[in-house]
Parts: structure tokens; sequence; C-alpha cells
């Protein structure tokens, strides 16, 4: 009834419409959204025009690499086209995001490949879903030999669902002769081991390793 | 250096940029940012665009009403435009957002005016950063007679600053023959006195009123 009184026939207050709009993004709520768009109104009008143009552009200019599936504004991202990257690895992750937490620690120099997801039968997602294939077709015979790659590393998180994926990802590498490895999993490096929960415990404890 | 390497000199990562973009809104955090930029792309592009006309045409569809300089589509609000509300209570809040709260209750039927902010020294904010004088402009006799303002209801928040900036407009309003009103601030209506605060408990104490 409000809403019919302030906004009459025909009129939409373009304040609630971009509200209404922003609350429809994950995480953002409705009073959140309507402390963004008074945020955004009450900036400067050239930074909302910014904002309007990457917002604007950004399914014409992020699409996946054709390599390895990362979110990439070229045909080849630019991981995949630095010549200074080991060939022989891949390590795989579940979205972007993981890509671009591995490249902050900068401990890792090879190459990566993204599922955009991990194997969640509850929520329907299956192989089909994920970029399984163009995975495989990384490790095919290339015109020149073989394909560089000779190991495989399951970045996903350690969950049922990543851990699901790891499992399905190993049967299907395994057969190929590739070194398919996991990463390690355990208490987190400068946490606190009576905060750790039961699992990470037993996890930490089950993969302990000789010193 | 990792984004030196990841993008080279002349090109701007679109996701990149969309993030930082969004990391400039309050509340908004790198990691956030990262992750609405995303959500962005998974969404449609029809979305991202609506997105992006909303965001972009914001400023210049939005404006103060010239009367009760709350945020408008038009020169003059709807709810200054409406007939219906009595002319003779004006409430004052600190924001948008605060009509928007009252206007939800639906318990006020008077004007309304918004300050766009509250007294603040420390943050340097004085009466002439508020609207103020557009305040007073509502209360100054008309062509056709007196002003039609009988109360002015302070509805600031119940804090320091919104507890000053009340006292400064009755020590302004109330020369001026106007009841000068403050809204009750008290326990939450459902809410536990044993989680009361000691400041709320000790004002519910002495506003207490007769039975």
């Amino acid at each position: 009834v409000t809403q019919a009184r302030d906004a009459p026939a025909g009129a939409v207050d373009p304040l609630q419409r971009l509200t209404k709009l922003l609350a429809r993004l994950p995480g953002i709520g409705d009073k959140s959204a309507m402390r963004l768009a008074l945020a955004i109104l009450r900036t400067d009008a050239p930074y909302a025009l910014a904002l309007a143009e990457a917002i604007g552009s950004i399914h014409a200019s992020v699409r996946e690499c054709s390599v390895c599936c990362d979110l990439s504004a070229d045909p080849v991202c630019p991981r995949c086209q630095d010549p200074r990257r080991d060939d022989t690895t891949v390590c795989v992750v579940a979205q972007p995001q993981d890509r671009i937490a591995f490249d902050r620690a900068a401990a890792y120099r090879g190459r990566y490949h993204v599922l955009h997801g991990v194997l969640d039968p509850l929520a329907g997602i299956g192989p089909n879903a994920l970029r399984i294939e163009a995975l495989l077709r990384r490790l095919e015979p290339r015109e020149g030999g073989p394909s560089p790659v000779r190991e495989v590393i399951v970045a996903t998180s350690p969950n049922v669902e990543g851990d699901a994926t790891a499992l399905y990802l190993a049967r299907l590498l395994l057969p190929l002769g590739l070194s398919v490895t996991r990463i390690a999993s355990g208490v987190a490096v400068g946490g606190e081991l009576e905060y750790a929960d039961t699992t990470t415990l037993t996890r930490a404890l089950h993969d302990r390793r000789p010193l």
C-alpha cells in the first residue's frame, strides 16, 4: 500500500528500482541494498558512471579462457599465455576466486584449470555441469606429441563436495597414466589446535607425515 | 607483481576493474567485491544491463525534494504532494532511510523533513551541513497566512549526536512558538528487559509515564 501511494501509476521511484536490483545480488538483503543505493547516490557522479559502465560491459568483456576455463578478457588468459609457467602441472580449482587465492600465495608456477563448481548431486550438479571435458582435452596428445601434463593437483575445498569431486577426477585421470594429487588439509598455519574442529584434527592426524 | 604479470601494459582486467569499483562502496571489502563482481557476471546479461542503467542514471534522476529535502524523482516528493497528509506536524529525521522506516510502520500521517545527517562536531558536521535552513523556511509565514505547522517531532536516533541535534533544534524552534517534541526511547517493544543496556533502562525509567 505504501509503495502504491509513494509511486503513482506509471512512475517507478529510481531509488526503489536500484534497491530492488541490488537486493537480487547474493548476500545483499533489502536493507543493505538500500544502504548501497544511497551510498552510490552520495558518491560523485563520475564514480557512479564508471561503476555503471563496468557492470554493463562485464558480460561482453569477460569470457572463459578456451584452455583453462578461468574468466578472462582475452580468448586465452594471461596465465595460459605465460611462457614461464610450468606445463607439466595443472592445478584444478572449483572457482575463479580459488585461482586468485593461489596466485596471491605465489607458491605455484604451473598451469590452472577452473571447473566452475564441484560435484553436488543433491543440487543437481553432475560432471557435465563442470569444465571436465575441457580438462580432458588438455591431457590429450597434441600434434607434436603427447600432452606435457604429468601431474594434476586437485585443489578443491576439503569438504564433502570438494572431496567427492577430487575422487571423481582421480578415477577419471589415473587410467591416463597421470599423477593425480590432492592438496593437503589439516590445522591451518597460524591456527590454534584447541580451536580446530574434530574433523580437521582427525584429518590432520590421519595425514601426518614423517619429519 | 602478480597484477603486473596478469595484466600486460595497457590492458586492465575488466573483472579486476569492477571489483575495485565495488570495493569503494561502504561495507564492501575486497573479497565481497570480488564475490559481487562474479555474481554479476554469473547472472543474465539483461540483469547486469538493468543494474548498470539504474546506477548510471541515479544521479540524474534523483534529487532532493525542494520542500522536505527527502530524496525524490520529482522536484516535490510524493509525500509533500499528498493532500491527505496532515500539514500541522513535521517529523524531522536524519536520513532518507529513517523516513522509509516510519512509512513502513504506517503510524504517522504528517509531513517529514530530512536533515541529511546529525550534528557531529568531531566529524566537522555543523548546522550548516544539515538541511536546517530549508526546515526554517517551512515554518515561515506564507502569502496566505501563517505556516500551518504546529508541532515539530524530532525523530533523530537516541544517541549522543541524535540527542544533540534534537536539543539544537529545540532551542532554535521553541522561540517560534511551536511545540517541539522528541520520539520516546526506552526498551524496544518485544525486547527482553534483561538484555536491555543500562543507558536504555535508565532512560526508560526516567521517561516513565502514568498508566
